[in-house]
C-alpha cells in the first residue's frame, strides 16, 4: 500500500509498504479522509512535540474514516463494508488507569502519529474492533473522520462540567475551540462566548455555536464570571484572562497545545476554588459525537477549507499559513 | 470589654469597647483562647493580605473558643453555659453559591479578623448561633480554638479526594502541613509524605500525622505519582515540584498562602488531566473536626509552643520568629 | 382581597382576606396565572396526601406568575413592576439541609399550599425576594406559571444524570412526564421513550420530547437497557418493569406520586448496581427553566388544556376528569 | 490435581484433574486457603441461586489465597514464589462496563465458583496477573483469602459515600455484617450501629467495628436519620425499617443476598432523595483490603470459626448450621 512518511524535520515522502494484518480483535480499514492536526503540524516542523520526538519515520494522521475490509479471527466478519470512523488509540486494558475507565491516560497506550505509532496517512490501517466506530450514512466521510477532534471538543465540554444553562467562556476561535463552541451548545450551554483577537475567527465562531465574541485586545472579560473557561489556544495571557473570569468553584479546561509554563494567579485558584485541568485526548466520545452529526446539533463538514491527495499531505500540513484555513482533509481516496 | 486592637502596620493597642448584644440569631461568646494564625501575622507585619487592607483599627484573631453567656431571642436560652468553638464566620445565606452550599465563596461574607470584619482578641463576641459549635469535656479549651485550623486541614482533604489507602504529598511541616497530614491519616491516607528544608519540621510531621517525610533540597518526589498533592507552604517550587508528583487524574490542592503568581508546567496539567484547585476557608467543618479530636485520631494540644495573655497580642504575633514556635495561642481567660 | 379557600373534602368557598405584608426580605406578587397541579387534586378530593392533613382552611396553589408590586425593606424597590415566576417555598436557610445545599430538603420547610401554609389561589402572595424569580417577555405569564412543573421536569433529569447521548425512558404521558420529556431533550438526550397505556398521552408524548412511545399493555422494554428511568405515573407495574429496562450503573427516578409501597425486585437493584432515587421539589431550577422556555427548546403553552376564573377553581380541579385534559390554569387576573 | 466438585443438590465428590496451563496473562496459583462464602452455600443447598443453576459440575470457592508456581509467556517470571491473594473474576475488558470502569458489571465476566466457571476448592488455580494481587508477609494466609469478603465491605462502603463523620447502620451480624462494620470504621464512620435479633452475633459485632447495636425485635432506629444504611442480611423487614432509618439525601445499600422482591416504602425514597442501590462485587479493593489488615485497621483472623481439609469440604459448607459459626475456611494445603 501507498503510505506518506515523515522523514525527519520538513521532511515528507511516498513509500509502499505492506498491508497491515489484523490481530485477533482488530479490523482492517481502508481509509477515506484523514483531517489534519495541529499535532501533525507540529511534528513536521518542529520534528517534535515536548518529549514526543521524532527519530525515525513515522507515518502522521490520527483523525479518519474508512470502511473495514478485513477482520481478525475474534471479529464478527459482517463487519466487513462497514462504514466507520476510527477512534486512533490503543490502550492497554489491564493498567489502574484502564481498569478505572480512564483508558486515555494508559501509560502504555499506543496512540497514532505519536512516536513510534505511525498513523494514517496510508491507504490502510489496523486497529482493535471496538475503537472502530459504525458511522450512519447521514455522516460524510470527512465528518467522520473530524468526529477526532470532535471527541477533544466533546472532552472539554465534560471536564467543565457543562450543563444545560451553563455560561461558558472560549479563548481561541481555530478548529477546536469552534468545535468545542458547537459542543458546549451540544450540552446545553446558555451562553458561549468565544474569545479570538482574529476578525474572521470571531466571525467564523459567531456562525458555529458561539453567542456572542470578543476580542481580547480591546475587551476585558474579567467580569463575565462563567461557570467555565476553555482555552483552546494556548496563548499565556489568553489562559489567565480566563481564570480571572471564572465564578467560585468554577471550571477552567485546558485544550490549547501551544502553552508550556505559564504563571498563574494562584490566589484566584484559592479564593475562589477554581478547578484547573486540562484534557488528554479522550474516552468514550465516539458514538456521542456521531449522534450530535447525525442529528445536526455539529456541523463539521462546514469547516473543511482545504482537500488534499495522499501523495500531497506536504501542502496539506502548510495549509493553515493560509488565511481563512480552517481545517485540511487528506483524500486517501 | 477590653479588646486588643491593630491599629496600623506593627501598631496594636488595648481598648475598652462595649460587649456586643447578640441580634435575634445570634449567641454572646466568652472567649477563651485564641490561636494565632499566619494571618493575623500578616496583617500585623504588612498592614494588608493582597486585597484586603487594614485602614481601619482591627481585631485580629479568627480560631477560637469559649462559653456562651447570653443568647439572641430567636436562640434556645439552654445554650448559656454551653463550651463552643466558634466558626468565624457569617454567609448571607442567600446568594446562589450559599444556595448552592458552598457558604465559603459567599460574596457577602462576613469573616472574622478581615477588614472591616472585627475578630476575637476580645473578651466577648457576637456569633450566629448555628456558627457556635457545641465542643465536648475532653477537647480543652486549646484544642477547641485550634479547630479553626483544624478545619482547613479538613477542607484539603475533602478537596483533595483523599480516602482510603490514598498517598499523599504535603509539602510545608508548619501548622497547616502538621494538621493536614493528621487530618490526611483520619482520611485514611496510607501514605503521606511530607515535604519540608527544615529537619525540625520534618520531625514535627513524622510525630503528627507523616508516615515519611523528605528533604526537597536533596531529594525529588517526581517519581512518587501520589493521588493527590496538597501545598501548604506557599513556595513556587515546592508548588511545581508537587504537581510533577502526581499521578494522572490525580488532584492538587493549595493551602498555602504565600504563592501569588507561579509559574506552572501547563502539559504536566493537561497530559495526565491533573485537578488542580485551592480552598478557602471551609464549609461545614466542625462537628468532624470536634470529633477527630475527641477520638484522638488528630492531636492539637501538643501544637501550641506558646501562650501569651491579651495584653501581650504582639508578642504572640512575633512568636513565629522563634525557632521551634508552631502554634501560639492568646489565653483571654 | 379575594381568596379561593379548600374548607374540607371537596369543599371550596371564597372568602376576602388582607393582602399580604412583605417582610423584610420579601416581595408582594400581583398573582397572574396559577396552574392546577395534581397534588391540588389529591387535597381537594381527599383532604390530605400522605401525612399531610387539611384540618383547617387551605389556600391551594403553587404554580404561579404574576408581577411584583411591592417590596419588603430590605429589598431594592426597583423591582416594582417586575414580571415574576413564584418559587413556591421558603426554607430556613440555617439547617444542615439548607447550607448542604439541599434546601428542597429542609425540615422546617413552608410550602405553598401544604397544610398549614397558604398557597395561591388570590389576588396576592408574598414571597421571600429571591424565589421571585424575572421572567423575560417573551415568556407568557402562563408559561411562566408552568416553570414550576418544569422544575419538577429539571430536576428529574438532573437526578437521573441525563447527559447528551442518554437514552432515557419514562413512564406516563401526563403533564409530568411530557414535560420531563422535553427536559430530557434539553439535557441532550438522544433516545426519550415514553410509555403510556394511553394513545392520546403517547400521542401528545410524540408532539412533545418523546424519541418513541410504547404502549405497555403490548410491548416488553426490559431489553432496552436504558441509562435512566424516569417513573413519572406512579403506577407499580409501570415502576417494577422500568427497573428492569436500566442497564447496569443506571439511574431511577421516581417522580410520580400515586406509589405507596412497591414491590421491588432486589436482585434487579444489586445486580445491575441500579441508583435508585426520587425527586422532592427542587432547587435552583427557575433560571434554567426560563431559559428553556425563553429559548424554545421546552414548550410549555401548548400543553394547557383549560382556562379558569378564580371564582372557579372547583371546575378547574375536576377538569382532570375530562378526556384530552393536561393541564388546568386558573387565571388570578 | 484434586478437586473439589459440586455434583448435583447437596452432592459433592472428589475428582482427580489436569492442573491448568496458565495462559500468556495469567499466573499459576498453588491454593492455600478458602474461605466459605455463603453464594457456595446456597450452590451446595438450592443448586442454584437466583438465574445461576449448577447444572454440570462445577467447583465452588472463590475466597482464596495462595501463591504464585507458573506463570505464563507475558509475565514477569519474577512472580513466582509470590504469596498471593486472588480475585476471582475476570471481565472482558472491552465492553462498555469494563471501559467506563466498572468492570464487575461486564455482562461477560467470568467469576470463580459460578456456572459455569470452576471455582478454587482445588489444588490449583490460573487467573490474570493483575487480579493476583501480592500480600505482605504480616497477612496469614487465611487474613488473605478472606480479603475477598472485605473487598465486598469496602464495595459498600464506597457506595455508601461513607466518610469521616458519617453515621451508619448495618442490618445483620453475620460475616458480612461484622467486616463491614470494620470497613466502615476504617472509612472513618464516626457511628456504626449493627442490627441483628440475634444476641452472639450483636456481641460479635460490638468487638469488630460496631459503635453501638440494637436488637430490631424491641428496639426501633426509625429516628436514627444515619447517613447510611447498609444492608447485609437480605431480610425485607430489615430494609424497610433501615430505609426509614436514614436521613434527607442520605444512601442505602443492598449487600445481604436473601432478599428477592420486597415491599419498598416508594414515598420515603421520594419525599428524602434517599439513594437506593446495592452491590454486585467490587473493583479495585484487593490492595486497599490488604493495607487495611496490614495495619491493623480491619481484623480478618479471628472471625475464623471452623477448619475444613480439601476432603471435608460438605462439611465446611454445613458448618454455618452450627451456633456461634462465623467463617469457615477449607485448607488446601
Amino acid at each position: 500500500m501507498r503510505v506518506s512518511v515523515l522523514l525527519g524535520q520538513k521532511a515528507l515522502g511516498m513509500e509502499e509498504r505492506p498491508v497491515p494484518v489484523p490481530e485477533g480483535d482488530q479490523v482492517l480499514v481502508q481509509v477515506s479522509k484523514v483531517g489534519v492536526c495541529g499535532s501533525d503540524v507540529h511534528y513536521y516542523r518542529d520534528g517534535r512535540i515536548g518529549p514526543f520526538v521524532v527519530d525515525a519515520p513515522l507515518v502522521l494522521g490520527h483523525e479518519l474514516s474508512g470502511t473495514i475490509v478485513a477482520v481478525g479471527a475474534g471479529v464478527d466478519a459482517s463487519r466487513v463494508g462497514q462504514r466507520v470512523a476510527v477512534e486512533p488509540q490503543k490502550p492497554c486494558r489491564r493498567c489502574s488507569q484502564c481498569k478505572a475507565g480512564r483508558y486515555n491516560l494508559c501509560p502504555f497506550m499506543e496512540f497514532y502519529a505519536t512516536p513510534p505509532i505511525d498513523g494514517a496517512f496510508a491507504e490502510y490501517v489496523a486497529i482493535e474492533e471496538d475503537f472502530a466506530h459504525p458511522v450512519p450514512d447521514s455522516i460524510s466521510d470527512e465528518a467522520a473522520a473530524l468526529l477526532e477532534p470532535l471527541s477533544v471538543g466533546i472532552a472539554a465540554a465534560r471536564k467543565g462540567r457543562i450543563v444545560p444553562g451553563s455560561r461558558v467562556l472560549i479563548a481561541g476561535g481555530g478548529p477546536i475551540g469552534v468545535i468545542t463552541a458547537q459542543a458546549a451548545r451540544a450540552f446545553g450551554a446558555a451562553e458561549i462566548i468565544v474569545s479570538d483577537p482574529v476578525a474572521d475567527r470571531r466571525a467564523m465562531a459567531s456562525r458555529f455555536g458561539a453567542t456572542s465574541t470578543v476580542d481580547p485586545t480591546r475587551e476585558d472579560t474579567t467580569d463575565l464570571k462563567v461557570d467555565c473557561f476553555i482555552d483552546a489556544c494556548g496563548v499565556p495571557a489568553a489562559i489567565v484572562a480566563g481564570l480571572e473570569s471564572v465564578r467560585g468553584a468554577g471550571t477552567v479546561v485546558i485544550v490549547g497545545t501551544g502553552a508550556d509554563t505559564v504563571a498563574l494567579p494562584i490566589p484566584t485558584i484559592m479564593n475562589n476554588e477554581l478547578n484547573v485541568t486540562g484534557i488528554f485526548r479522550y474516552t468514550d466520545t465516539w458514538p456521542l459525537g456521531a449522534h450530535l452529526v447525525a442529528t445536526g446539533q455539529v456541523e463539521l463538514d462546514p469547516l473543511v477549507t482545504g482537500r488534499f491527495g495522499l501523495d500531497d499531505v506536504e501542502n496539506a500540513l502548510n495549509a493553515d499559513l493560509q488565511p481563512g484555513s480552517l481545517k485540511s482533509i487528506v483524500a486517501v481516496r
